[in-house]
């Protein structure tokens, strides 16, 4: 289930919560494009902001409409007793796999991070993925805490944020984390930029934003690099750029995508939640305008 | 309300959520002492961590035990539904004012930010503070975003996270971000090391930590900084120094004043949510040699 293209699909929102429809509409372009596994309530699944009752409908809903695809579930919270208890939906639910990141307020010690995953593995029957994405949930892991925590049970993958630009050191970086770890626990790249990079420094999954709305490029990579062909895989990947420089120039993927599922009338208008934003009449006109180029629909 | 020391308890935790008496024991030691005003649901608070039906609880506490204190509350919330939702009940519950940091998981925008101030301010009728202290919201304010915050209808005053060390350069820096606010928003300092140097800068309020629960020394310094007497202010600060090593130590002042309750007998143990731990033996052992040579009871 760690391995190959999962795809993280929006958690739309609509007037009164949870856009249902929506969410079914991009679970089933995921299916039937095939994508290896589907991680509902990830940071661009909006966990973070959503209350338990939505989070327990997105869940269901990513398992029912899923069939037979993989779904994994982000369980993150500020609160272990909530993680816990998300972990514990996400199970009943049926879902295959968990995701967990070290959400925090206060920033968290190596101890606290390590007690809450030995906490959370002790508590599950499902594997769960490490989520190591500084951006977001704000705690930075050493390769030391990421042995650490690999070695409880269920730890299935590694979530990492990114790898360096040289292809010989993103090899490197890779290689010296997977050296710390059991051989079951998969690495996987995340940031969609550094896809390429990522899968051909060894990284065994590609845990990707762009793969949620749009799965046949992010597949396209995805296969290349699994058939060892490191070119192709660089080449696709870099066609994408102008799509990268979006993320970039719009704080990250999740408003560039959520306005991207918009504008494909895939989800109504203001589909995230507030402070957040979609992006303004001039994002809209380069994102338009990107989307035509790529030819992404 | 929004000068002078303004003191920040703990939200201490029990075996079955929010302990009540050891809360109320908390507000009854700032009301004796004749602190300024109370700061309930500040990040000391763990507004963060707590679930809306403790948040509605400490709320209400808070004021009912208070009694001519001006007591302020934390409204702070991932979402600007849910900000409402606790601006509105705060203000039910009969709270002179409103703390309202921009807390964030996907680092927010400015125009974002200024949107959520905006709506909060549009919809409230009790002064609010804007919440400045990247280390928790991770956000940062520019000194323009502070300017067009401070023109909204409500604002009463911005809490800044510190100043530079250099006296000049701190006075400076105060005197910068008051020159683009109207007359009536009050500028305070915040991280509790900083509280003299704030102070003496021109600050007209502390947002203390250590003033949450020890609010003698806090007044001490604050009153000798109102007296205009900046040496004294700065000395009984400097008295207070290896208190703030502690919180270098420790990730901050949270963990370090949870564990001084707790050693001190007013609140039970774990008062913190999990993940956040309380200090282990060792930094038990550091805090109260601290505690006994400061004499802090």
């Amino acid at each position: 289930m760690f391995t190959g293209l999962s795809a993280f699909p929006l958690s739309p929102l609509g007037r009164d919560g949870i856009d249902e429809s929506a969410f079914i509409r991009l679970i089933k372009r995921l299916v039937s494009a095939e994508v290896d596994s589907i991680c509902a309530l990830g940071s661009t699944g909006n966990y973070a902001y959503l209350q338990a009752d939505q989070r327990a409908r997105i869940t269901r809903l990513a398992v029912e409409h899923a069939v037979n695809t993989p779904v994994v579930i982000g369980v993150g919270a500020l609160t272990t007793d909530e993680v816990l208890a998300y972990a514990e939906d996400a199970q009943e639910a049926g879902a295959d796999g968990l995701l967990l990141p070290p959400m925090s307020y206060q920033p968290l010690r190596d101890d606290e991070v390590l007690t809450l995953y030995e906490t959370v593995a002790r508590s599950v029957d499902v594997p769960i993925c490490v989520y190591d994405n500084p951006t977001t949930t704000r705690f930075t892991f050493s390769d030391t805490l990421h042995a650490d925590i690999a070695q409880l049970p269920h730890i299935g993958s590694i979530k990492i944020p990114g790898v360096p630009d040289d292809p010989a050191e993103a090899a490197a970086r890779v290689e010296r984390l997977k050296a710390g770890i059991p051989k079951h626990v998969t690495v996987g790249v995340s940031g969609d930029a550094f896809a390429a990079r990522g899968l051909n420094a060894g990284c065994d999954a590609w845990y990707s934003v762009i793969g949620g709305l749009f799965p046949e490029p992010a597949l396209a990579i995805t296969r290349a690099a699994q058939a060892g062909d490191g070119d192709k895989t660089a080449q696709l990947c870099d066609a994408l750029a102008p799509f990268w420089m979006l993320y970039k120039q719009h704080g990250g993927s999740l408003r560039v995508i959520a306005t991207a599922a918009e504008q494909l009338g895939l989800v109504g208008p203001d589909c995230l939640p507030r402070p957040l934003q979609t992006l303004d009449d001039a994002g809209r006109r380069s994102l338009d305008d990107v989307l035509n180029a790529l030819n992404l629909e």
